[in-house]
């Protein structure tokens, strides 16, 4: 059965990640396709380009089969609920993607996932497959800037998939495209605000739990403790927090130019979203900085937890000529 | 206060609908654009054709400024939270998106829409404007198969919206804009399952009472009775529960060639709208009809309801070439 509050429109917990998986392929087949049951790949691979490999736990959705397709990823790894995918579906989908001029592997910097794709890689280099990667470390609230390689990666992931899939597709070098990847994620700064928790299906219980009027700022994805518990505030001031943590984040400001994406978590309505962008929006421009791209929506969840994300990338012309390059995918459209 | 479970990310209540679309505007200032305070126009106004005027209530995001854009709409008329815009505001979007070739009006049949739209197409025609308007009459669970002029519209706004806005896009007539959109209404039927209530922002209650492991078939997207209400069930058991009303529902069924659209209600999970998905098109496939295109997501929610709707479109060449015609929207690009 599940939690009080979370009723899920779902069969067997345990079948929940593949029937959604199907589900997801037989309902977007124009674009992607399975490999393997956990593998999805691009319905129309496009040959002679660095390969990129996404991926992490499932309860993430459209995280990450919803960003394979023309111009991002070439193919997505798929673990269970908020589990790294095994070294053999990320080895599988290492493969899928290769075509000889080598891979690269973009995920959110989480132990497991460190672990599975590092061991992939291996495994792939000794088939002679060259494996590069990127971690995705945007999430300021979980590590001081002193630190930032022991950053988790959240919505940020997005950005960074999509400047480096746009390098890829544009015929780029590994290097290159990884150099890309490195940039876009140095760039990137994300923080948010989890209202309520989710339930991964099958346990009967919430991730974590949040009195009906409380708040926590800089909390994870999958209910990684953050900075500061506290009572519900207005959208405004919640943005002006986070804005505040990410713009003290950032050292050079470059021509102050930022890409602002706005990351629902699941339950949290899209007029909400639409509010605090715009209180988002507000408080950057209050800090001296200029928003020249903005996305908003769901890109990578956490099941049904309410709250949001913010995520900034300080832009130059590369790296927007990177995000503005056409794309095709599930979930992401240029 | 929100009442127990609902935690808003907003600001004053009362503001809600004008920020959100302020947000919205400004996220997406490259699509869109206000014409008045409450009505959302295309950026880049496209000439000699028929205006397509579509709007409601607020509270359904991204209904209804996320299908404004070339193929689709040319104004949306914004109303609060589950209310319909007054006729002043429809005026102004039907002027707005007047271009000398008449206007056709789209929106769910709901009482307070017939008759603001009705209004708003008066005064317009009293200035000089041809006026038309469809119904959309989708939601099989709102009125007997004797009785379609009675069904409300739901989901099924955006397969009517899309088809009459490809037409409008390629210069065709009034009349022939207006039959495209009753032939499209006349092929597309639906039915949601609401898993629990959402709250207006600043009533301090839900929109309706459900028990913890109760769910509602057919119950419309601002809580309008259903036609039955039980203990929860999986998924699959739900979903052919629903094709079951639908099929029913359809008389000649032409070629047997569908269109599936399901749209999460708004706190329901990705993971849980794709498992969903794969079990309407097994059920509807048992049934001998072919799923040929398939759209699965957030199209017209309601708040941070959970739940979910089918909507199932008969399909010739024509309806299917206006589907697949290019459009550049927020929500709906293809």
């Amino acid at each position: 059965m599940t939690a009080a509050g979370f009723k899920k429109l779902i069969n067997d917990p345990f079948d929940a990640v593949d029937e959604a998986l199907e589900g997801f392929v037989a309902a977007h087949a124009d674009i992607v396709a399975f490999a393997e049951p956990r593998v999805i790949v691009r319905r129309n691979p496009s040959a002679g380009k660095v390969g990129l490999v996404v991926g992490g736990g499932s309860g993430h959705e459209p995280a990450f089969g919803g960003y394979v397709g023309t111009g991002i990823a070439d193919a997505a790894a798929c673990g269970n609920i908020f589990a790294s995918p095994p070294p053999n579906v990320v080895l599988a989908a290492i493969r899928a993607a290769n075509h000889g001029r080598g891979v690269l592997m973009g995920y959110g910097n989480y132990a497991g996932d460190v672990m599975n794709f590092g061991l992939a890689a291996q495994l792939a280099s000794a088939q002679g497959i060259e494996v590069r990667e990127i971690r995705v470390t945007d999430d300021v609230a979980s590590a001081a800037k002193s630190e930032t390689t022991k950053r988790r990666g959240i919505a940020g992931d997005i950005i960074v998939f999509k400047c480096a899939g746009a390098a890829a597709e544009q015929r780029l070098s590994l290097d290159e495209v990884e150099r890309i990847a490195v940039k876009a994620n140095a760039a990137t700064r994300s923080m948010g605000v989890a209202l309520s928790a989710c339930e991964v299906p099958g346990s009967g219980r919430p991730t974590f739990e949040l009195a009906d009027d409380e708040m926590e700022i800089g909390m994870g994805v999958h209910g990684e403790p953050g900075i500061k518990r506290g009572p519900l505030q207005p959208a405004d001031e919640v943005a002006r927090i986070l804005v505040d943590a990410i713009v003290g984040d950032i050292g050079d400001r470059g021509r102050g130019e930022v890409a602002l994406l706005v990351n629902g978590l699941g339950a949290t309505a899209y007029l909400d979203q639409y509010i605090f962008y715009r209180g988002a929006r507000r408080a950057l421009e209050a800090s001296g900085l200029t928003v020249v791209r903005s996305y908003v929506g769901e890109f990578i969840t956490s099941l049904e937890m309410a709250g949001a994300s913010l995520t900034v990338t300080l832009l130059d012309d590369e790296l927007l000529s990177f995000l503005d390059a056409p794309a095709s995918t599930v979930r992401f459209t240029t």
